[in-house]
C-alpha cells in the first residue's frame, strides 16, 4: 500500500479579495454551503432547482424559459453556450479587445466553427461601425462579446446597437456577463440578447462552481435542431433540457451545494434589489476611482466605456507591479491582480464586485496601495 | 424591470442518503465548506492545490504526476478522460452491462471516436474471455470498464486480467470508479489501469462538484501528442496542464470551496486509512445484506461481484417499487432509489457509503424498508 501524505487541518488565509474575482462571499452565503445535501432528484431539490431559475430570469431581467446554473465555473457556462449554439461549418464572430474574445475564438473553433474577427485594442470596447462592417465583410451566424471586459476593466456601451445589427444580418448574438452580472446593468430581453453566461464568483458574490445561463427560444431552437450532435455531452442543452425542463430526469448529478448558495447568493440581489445593486457598485467604484485620482494615479479606460466592478489602473512610469502586488498581500493580507495579455506590466486589476463592493474594502485597497507605493519611493 | 420572485430562507430537507449518491456528507467536511474564500491563484490555494493532488495519489492508489480534481461533477471527470483521450478515428470498446457503459459510448463519440461494444447481461460484469474476443474482433486503441456500477450494484472482478488483455493489444485503459474509489478496493498502480475518474459524492462522501481523475504519464503523453485539439476547452488537459502542473498559471477559475472540501474528505480516508475503509464499507454491507435476507429479500448480483457500496436488492412479486420508495421517505425522511435502464421496476438500489456507511444508518434502512413492506401486506 501507498502511505497517505501528512496534512495539517485546512486554514486558508484571510485575505481581503478585491482582486479580478473570486469576490468575498457574503456571510450568508458561507452559511447555506455547510447545509446538509438532499439528492440532486429529491422533490425539495426541484423546488429549490425552480427557485434558482426565477431568480437567474431576474437577474438577467429575462422572461426566458431557460435560465439554467450550468455545473461548472464561469468557462463551463461560456463554453456550454458556444458548444450548443456553434455548429460545425458556422462563422462566429468574435472581439480582439481582450482575453476573453481570444476563448471565445478557441471554443467556437472546437465547436467546429469558423471564427472571424472583430477588431478593437485592447482596453477598449467595439465600436458599432465597425461591427457593422464585419458583419458585412464576414456574414457570420453567431457574435459573440464580452460585456464587461475582466482582463482590461472596458465595458462595452451601447448594446442594443451591437444587438440590432446582428439581427438584421439573421444572426445569434452570445454576450459574455461574467463580470458585469448583479453588479452593473445588465438586461438580456430590452437588450435583445440571445445567450448570456455569467460566473458566480464576481459581482454575485459566491463560491465558483454552478454558473449562470441563459437562451432564448430562437436560440434554443436552433440547439435542438442541429444536425451533429453537441460535442461535449456534460454540457449538451438538448439532454440538460430533461433535467432542468418539465421532465426533471436524471442527466449527472448536480453540484448540490453549489446550487445552495448560488440560490441565496441571487436570493441577496433580489433583497437588495438589482438597480440598487448597480447603484451601490458605481458608488464604490466611484469612491475608489476619486481614491486612486488623489493619489495621481489614473484608470485605463475612458469614462464612457469605464467598468466599475473591474477597475484598471495604469502602474506609473518606474514602479514594479509584480512589488506592488506582493507587498499589498504580504503587509495588508489584499488581494488585487496584475494585467493579462497586451496590458501585462501596464495595469494592476482591483475588483469593486459584490460583498466585496463596500467602503471598508475600498479604504483598505486606498491605504495599501499608497503604502506599497511610497515603499518604491512613490510620492502622491 | 422585472421583478424578483419571492423566496423563502433555504431549509433543505433533513434526509438520511442511502441511495446511489449523493452519500451523505461527513460535519467536518460541511464545515470546511463555510470557510471564506481565497483567490484560485492565491500562493496558499497553490498549497491546497499541492495537497489535495497528493491525497488524491494515495486514493487511487497511484504514483503517477497527474492526479487532478475535474471543475465539475463526476461526468464532467468522465467526460475529460473521453475526450482527452479519444482522438477522431480511435476506436473505443465499452460495455453493454450498465448505464454508464452507454455514457461511455455516447462521450467517446462526441471525441470522435469510433464505438465498439463488449456484451455481458446488465448486472453481470465483463469475463475475460470475452474481452479477450471483443479485442480480436475490434482491435480498439482504448477499452473503458465500469469497476462499479452504480445503475446495477455489480463489482468488477479481475480487473489485472482485463488490464492485461488491453496491454496486449496495445489499448489504453480507462476506468470508471465513481461508486468505489474510496469505498472499494480499487489500485490505479498495481492493477496497471490507465486512466481513473471518479465523483466526489460517493464513497468520499463530499459534495459534488470538484471530480477525480488521474491518468498515467504513457496515456498523457498520447494527449499531449494529439493531431487535433480535445473538443471541449474547459477539459483540455493540456491546457489544464498549465494550472495543475508545475506552472500553476491561469486557465480557468476552479471550484474553490468544493476544492477545500475535497481536500477535507480525502483527508478524512487517509486518517481512516485506506483499507480500514475498504473494510468498514464491506462490514456495514454485510450487516445490510444480512438483515436483507432476514427480510426475505435477496441482492441482484452473484456474491463473487457484488459491490458493497450499491446494493441491488431485488423486488418481491407484487411489490410497488415506487410506493415503496414514497413509503420510505415520507415516513421515514429516507432516501433510497430505483433501478435505471433493464432492471428499472426489477430492484431497489440501496447506496452504504462514506459517511453514509454506519450502523443507524442501516438500522433506519432496514426498519423503513420492512415498514414499506408491510404497507403493501409483504410478512417478511
Amino acid at each position: 500500500m501507498l502511505t497517505p501524505p501528512e496534512t495539517e487541518p485546512l486554514t486558508p488565509e484571510d485575505r481581503t479579495l478585491m482582486g479580478p474575482g473570486p469576490s468575498e462571499v457574503h456571510p450568508r452565503v458561507l452559511r447555506v454551503m455547510s447545509a446538509p445535501l438532499v439528492g440532486h432528484l429529491d422533490d425539495s431539490f426541484i423546488e429549490i432547482m425552480n427557485e434558482v431559475q426565477d431568480l437567474l430570469r431576474y437577474v438577467f431581467q429575462t422572461e426566458n424559459q431557460w435560465a439554467i446554473p450550468v455545473s461548472g465555473t464561469g468557462s463551463a457556462a461560456m463554453e456550454a453556450a458556444f458548444a450548443n449554439v456553434v455548429e460545425p461549418g458556422d462563422t462566429v464572430l468574435v472581439p480582439t479587445n481582450g482575453y476573453f474574445g481570444g476563448r471565445m475564438a478557441s471554443m467556437a473553433e472546437r465547436a467546429g466553427g469558423e471564427v472571424a474577427y472583430v477588431d478593437a485594442p485592447w482596453g477598449e470596447p467595439l465600436k458599432p461601425a465597425v461591427v457593422e462592417d464585419a458583419f458585412h465583410q464576414h456574414d457570420p451566424d453567431i457574435f459573440g462579446f464580452v460585456h464587461a471586459e475582466t482582463s482590461t476593466g472596458a465595458l462595452q456601451p451601447n448594446v442594443p446597437e451591437l444587438t440590432d445589427i446582428a439581427h438584421e444580418h439573421g444572426a445569434y448574438v452570445i454576450a459574455d456577463s461574467v463580470t458585469s452580472l448583479g453588479g452593473v446593468e445588465f438586461r438580456v430581453d430590452e437588450w435583445d440578447i440571445d445567450v448570456a453566461y455569467s460566473g458566480a464568483q464576481k459581482c454575485l458574490s459566491c463560491p465558483p462552481g454552478a454558473s449562470p445561463l441563459t437562451l432564448n427560444d430562437r436560440t434554443m431552437e436552433k440547439v435542438l435542431n442541429r444536425d451533429t450532435e453537441v460535442r461535449s455531452w456534460y454540457l449538451d442543452l438538448s439532454l440538460l433540457e430533461g433535467y432542468w425542463g418539465d421532465d426533471r430526469s436524471y442527466h449527472h448529478t448536480a453540484p448540490i451545494t453549489n446550487i445552495y448558495a448560488l440560490r441565496e447568493a441571487l436570493q441577496l440581489v433580489a433583497e437588495e434589489g438589482l438597480e440598487a445593486r448597480w447603484e451601490r457598485h458605481e458608488a464604490m467604484a466611484t469612491q475608489l476611482k476619486q481614491g486612486l485620482e488623489a493619489l495621481g494615479l489614473e484608470l485605463n479606460p475612458e469614462d464612457e466605456y469605464w467598468l466599475p466592478s473591474l477597475n484598471a489602473v495604469r502602474i506609473p512610469d518606474g514602479i514594479d507591479e509584480s512589488a506592488l502586488l506582493s507587498d499589498m498581500q504580504a503587509d495588508h493580507n489584499l488581494e488585487v491582480a496584475s494585467g493579462l495579455g497586451d496590458l501585462e506590466g501596464e495595469i494592476i486589476r482591483i475588483g469593486c464586485m459584490g460583498y466585496s463592493a463596500r467602503t471598508s474594502n475600498i479604504e483598505l485597497v486606498l491605504y495599501a496601495l499608497e503604502d506599497a507605493l511610497r515603499n518604491q519611493g512613490y510620492e502622491p
